[in-house]
């Protein structure tokens, strides 16, 4: 938790859930350029990538001077099954087969975190909790899908007696059009993290990698993310 | 967490939320009773009551030789604001007011508590969350009415692909005929607490002492509660 909350919460419209990926930075830099009062909140649940995504949460939560709240839940890490929890299987390689991306499922994992970012937003007066999903989110996931994310909302507006209900902005935009909106609102991509692996760069060969390098054209030479298939100066 | 989990958790069947107060109790005992195959999750939230609930909630799973979880929420009572919380403003007397009891309200409480149960639940290949609902839950509370409850599952049901679901067996009984059923099954009333102050003794005097008394019958000398109005002896 920042010790720097200058803003008054109580002033405070919206919750915006932020990963540290490029999809919430993207939204929170959108929200900014709306003038919109948003605070963020992220979560610690044990991920093998946790640890490279907040420090980039909180960076870009400073430089633009917005209340962040980091919420540790590490009983995730301990009870829970998946890939993408450091107490889990490896990270598989290679991109879309079902068989590899279901390894990396945490189960109800946004339900958690948006009841959470639910919760905090009643408890400071803001009415909108808003995530990035977008239509490129994997039907594999079935508490990523449309029709969960509807249900979910309408879940919340009746547990709040419509005090808060969520958004999804992106929902109708892909990856790909996320990254042109961020590069329009001058996103800085390398305090961006998505690597499911959490090394010390993005490894270029998970699933999630595969996914921004097309978002951000690795290929025609847009993407600023420093992968480990590159040499040291290579990177931007 | 216990070290005692001789049950295989891929035996089990399902999940039940057990603060410790006298409805989940009981509805633990009625599952053992129906020879289901049951853990317990319990969460500490630091609420005022957290720590008289939760070692009765462990005695019993110990008692009844059943798996049992205990999820730290430290971050409710940092974040959110109640009257029920350590943190918050002290617990008002008197009973049913409306005025008094919303201060009592933890913002999307149950949702929180229900999405990490369903988490788990799917983690380990159980089928069902249950929570002992009844119809005297206060409509105050957005997040324990039944039109939120069936939307919750609703959601649930999506958001795991229909692996987990939510079951609500109490909701059409009020506390009193739970009290009955627990004296059928021979629950141990003195290893509940309702107490929303979180004593030494239950005060008897918060709205839900004055719930809890009713249910078990205080005025016909039925209910074993130690209150803070008896002497040391009378309580049993």
């Amino acid at each position: 938790m920042q010790e720097n909350e200058t803003p008054m919460t109580s002033s405070i419209e919206s919750v915006l859930v932020l990963s540290g990926g490029m999809d919430s930075t993207v939204l929170l830099y959108d929200l900014m350029a709306k003038k919109r009062q948003t605070a963020a909140i992220s979560f610690d649940y044990g991920s093998r990538h946790n640890h490279r995504e907040l420090p980039m949460a909180a960076a870009t939560c400073e430089k633009l001077g917005v209340i962040h709240r980091i919420i540790r839940l590490p009983f995730i890490g301990e009870l829970f099954s998946s890939a993408l929890l450091k107490t889990g299987p490896p990270i598989p390689e290679g991109s879309y087969d079902t068989a590899n991306l279901s390894q990396t499922v945490v189960p109800f994992r946004n339900p958690i975190l948006m009841s959470i970012a639910v919760g905090y937003a009643a408890s400071i007066g803001a009415k909108e909790v808003l995530l990035a999903s977008h239509s490129g989110d994997h039907a594999l996931y079935p508490d990523c899908r449309k029709t969960f994310n509807e249900a979910f909302d309408q879940a919340v507006r009746l547990g709040t007696d419509n005090a808060v209900h969520l958004s999804f902005p992106y929902a109708g935009l892909d990856k790909g059009q996320i990254a042109e909106i961020g590069r329009r609102l001058g996103v800085d991509f390398t305090l961006t993290w998505t690597c499911y692996k959490g090394g010390n760069r993005h490894c270029g060969r998970c699933s999630a990698c595969v996914e921004r390098s097309q978002a951000l054209k690795r290929s025609e030479g847009l993407d600023p993310t420093l992968y480990e298939d590159q040499g040291e100066h290579h990177g931007r």
